[in-house]
């Protein structure tokens, strides 16, 4: 993924998760949070969280703490995802997984000691708007938002693959995550009604384009780029956007998504191009 | 334990409980969230915030949304604890534990959903202190609090017990979520800032005088009224309070760390004679 957009943020939000204390942890649970929280990735949701503050007209500063729960729910999310009672994966991003590590009573308290901190974290913070932007990050995380998507996919896993499912799906496990950290950004930044209500509708195809995109890189990419065994989502019948409709017609499907996002940021005028950026690069992206 | 200072507030936190929509949470993620939360059990944390609310002076009902976060937080450690790779229990209350009914993989996510959920309930409360109480109940949930106990409990079982490491664990595993109850509920109600310093002191003996007279019980009590197999704690080298002290000295701390609860209230004077009728139950208790 093109890094020119997100590159000053990640590094920011990189030093300040880096920094957390997590105060009174014991070892190993500490080590096992920091293992997983600290590996890399694209920290996608935590940037559009400070991007969108700044959006509206906010200090990315604000946003800090918001965007490091969100960054901590989603490291959570892979650490119980990835436990052998779940998908039982062994490499995450080139590295063993957290519970290879640590042993399965770890990852587990690990993936739940992140989840909390994450609340303990927007709970510290001194902004006015806190507790409406961490009411955002709970709903999307919650099980009308990420956890029914993460159930729809373990129970309907090996089911004939229906379009209207994998959407609901992809909503659930992706585009809440997406949705939140852009609508509590706004939100922590200052922005009108009208301005969130038009940022959530960007986030919901945002993520939608960006879970097609990542159907179709675990068919078509580069497993080295993506650090991880690729052709998995196949093998074990995941329900995915290529399985449902082809590969041909995932692509445009992606790329519609990423008109709609885009369309949906017309209220911003120009202050928009930082999110128009982001969902450009996504589109794009090749891990 | 004695039911008759708790059984009202009981009662109306078991129908809020049970009335709660969980909006959108699929089918069998919902139904395994329901089994472990209305699966009775004292409901000591709930009950605690409800009292400690009219305790200064507030109303039961804006401790509600609390009170059942509480719950919910108590189930979901419940289920990841018993786990195979934890605890691997297979009866809890006399009834299946929550993976032997619904599976690893959704009871794993059960447990995620009650405590994303518990965040979500708080955060839609309205009162204007909820971000502090739901900050209170935040840091005792977490990596200093209760999953440092559960962290300890893990990695250290099988070791020599030890005193200090013992309190610690009872602190973090018992005591950090029977005193955010007790300071959440005063703040909520509008109680000065001695007074929530006055129930933190309280709260934490509490919690300290239930874990041992559990920990007695586990090695003493009536199977049948505890609902689960006794002696196992002994067995699989559990850190105990017993097993460092012996029972005897065990009964004297439980009588003394209630004595020094019930100390800890005297600013409350005769407004303090609720929570001190939970102080003396507690002590007396035979499941």
């Amino acid at each position: 993924m093109s890094d020119t957009v997100l590159a000053p943020y990640k590094k920011r939000l990189e030093a300040y998760l880096d920094g957390l204390p997590m105060a009174g942890a014991p070892e190993p649970l500490r080590s096992a949070m920091r293992y997983s929280l600290l590996s890399g990735g694209k920290r996608l949701r935590g940037c559009l969280a400070l991007i969108a503050c700044e959006t509206a007209g906010g200090a990315a500063e604000d946003a800090l703490p918001f965007a490091a729960a969100l960054e901590m729910i989603h490291a959570y999310s892979l650490i119980h995802d990835d436990l052998p009672a779940m998908d039982n994966d062994t490499l995450r991003r080139g590295k063993p997984t957290n519970h290879v590590v640590y042993g399965e009573a770890v990852a587990i308290l690990a993936g739940d000691g992140l989840l909390t901190h994450a609340f303990e974290l927007m709970a510290s913070s001194p902004h006015p708007r806190a507790f409406r932007a961490l009411g955002e990050i709970a709903r999307a995380a919650g099980v009308g938002g990420m956890l029914a998507g993460q159930a729809l996919d373990v129970t309907l896993e090996g089911t004939r693959p229906e379009k209207a499912v994998v959407e609901q799906i992809h909503r659930g496990k992706t585009a809440a995550l997406l949705t939140a950290p852009v609508t509590a950004g706004l939100i922590l930044g200052g922005a009108t009604e009208e301005e969130i209500a038009a940022g959530r509708e960007y986030g919901l195809h945002l993520g939608i384009a960006f879970q097609i995109v990542d159907d179709l890189l675990d068919l078509e990419g580069d497993a080295a780029l993506m650090g991880k065994t690729l052709g998995k989502d196949l093998e074990e019948g995941k329900l995915t956007w290529p399985a449902c409709v082809g590969i041909a017609q995932a692509r445009l499907d992606a790329a519609a998504h990423t008109d709609a996002a885009l369309r949906a940021l017309s209220p911003f005028g120009a202050r928009g191009d930082a999110l128009r950026a982001v969902a450009a690069a996504i589109l794009k992206r090749n891990q």
